[in-house]
């Protein structure tokens, strides 16, 4: 497994695997590797020649007053990781490689950015898609990996790639979560052993809507306001927001009569959880 | 030589010849080609094993008052020189082709798409950087030709290519003129006879400037007063700009100090002609 901090030398790498035809799988990732991402990694190794996995806290994807500081890193341990799940090159620039001086260059997927977590974290997306692009042009991947844990970037960048016709296919894998339920996510790390119990209540108001649904609830607005009741009964609870929307355009549903998508922003104390799951009807 | 018109044939193509590593280059254009595309034709052709033309009025680069619908079109005539010209694959699609209901993504360059024509010509740098990105990603070309005679463009064709990390190189030749002097363009075709005449005051005015510049002028205002004198003197004209600009950062100089860009757009009757020139100090 290399390690390359370079662009000029991740693409000669690339190159050299392009001109033997080898396909490649790609993980892009910001690093505190877990089980969600190391299931993509995985994937990726099963379904081509090669696996890339980069790591890059990308600063454009934070708001000036997020966590982009203090977000966990920890290469030793994710190459550790990586090593072992069979990844072949681990790229893993600064931030001075891949915004250079003058850096100038966005990419925007309109109004799908600026719903649900983009109404709270306004150029998140702008730095996602705009980060995401760059990772393709350099690595080449015949096919990418994205966890549906993200729900709304994973929309995001199959609608960019579909729309700019990047050569390259986009899979997205089920979230991964801990016994408890808790999908799996670096800034998981980040919470107290009391605030992790109270974490649990996302995927418990997810489950119980589910459940509604099942027993024939389909008025989302009702749905949504019992998820509220259970979530805010934690004290640490602050949500963001709750919603049920159509699964490719984002817009919020009425009823559930088709595929939905559950998505929430709750903060547990000081920390910002994100988790959703897709219904049918 | 092929005329493709979806996507889907086009790729097929293209995924054929880079399994057999044929080298592309490529060529995009508005069709109503003239000697200047040719030259890039023959440049591509020369450098490349595959010569990919696009033939493709796009519709995201013009204004809502602009001439999208009588820009010139004839792809009979333009299949016929390209077939001359040694051409491979004419990529032709329609409007719904490039851009299908529901297109969200747009690639911007930031402030190098604000000042210049894209001061006269809100949203046209954006249209062109978004399509130019999905051609490439279609076309997948080694090596892109473009004319020096849209500056601006090729300023941030240039920057977006490197900022984004698009794995291919860019190209671009000089403009190519009529014996009187007028830049090659597809717009010269709307001039009436007396217009034409009127037109090379464009290159007059650059040659101009050449020559003050030579003679040790250094002052920028200076010099476009001097421009502006000439060009106002036909009754036809009325100009939407005329500068001189840093080459990179297409800033405007107070001193030609070093090597600048002189442009300038100038409406001739109902026609906006642009021209322009590089100078060293």
């Amino acid at each position: 497994m290399q390690i390359i901090k370079t662009i000029k030398k991740l693409r000669k790498e690339i190159n050299k695997l392009k001109r033997r035809n080898k396909t490649i799988g790609f993980v892009p990732t910001m690093g505190a590797l877990h089980r969600g991402h190391l299931g993509l990694i995985r994937r990726a190794g099963k379904e081509n020649d090669i696996v890339v996995v980069s790591i890059f806290v990308n600063p454009a994807q934070f708001g000036p007053k997020e966590d982009f500081r203090k977000y966990p890193r920890n290469l030793k341990q994710d190459a550790g990781l990586c090593r072992k799940a069979g990844v072949d090159i681990i790229f893993y620039p600064d931030a001075k490689e891949i915004y250079p001086d003058n850096y100038k260059t966005y990419v925007f997927v309109l109004k799908l950015s600026d719903c649900l977590c983009g109404n709270f974290r306004p150029g998140h997306f702008q730095g996602v898609a705009t980060v995401v692009t760059k990772l393709f042009n350099m690595v080449q991947p015949d096919i990418a990996y994205f966890g549906q844990k993200d729900a709304q970037q994973a929309v995001i960048i199959k609608k960019m790639v579909s729309d700019l016709n990047m050569p390259l296919k986009i899979k997205v894998l089920p979230t991964v979560r801990e016994d408890e339920g808790l999908a799996m996510s670096s800034r998981n790390a980040y919470l107290s052993e009391d605030e992790r119990k109270d974490a649990l209540v996302l995927s418990k108001a997810l489950n119980l809507a589910r459940g509604l649904i099942k027993a024939g609830l389909k008025d989302a607005p009702k749905i949504i306001a019992r998820m509220r009741k259970l979530i805010t009964a934690k004290k640490t609870s602050r949500i963001d927001y709750i919603s049920i929307v159509d699964l490719e355009n984002l817009k919020p549903v009425k009823k559930v009569s088709h595929a939905c998508l559950i998505a929430l922003a709750v903060w547990i104390g000081k920390i910002r959880l994100i988790d959703n799951i897709i219904v049918k009807k």
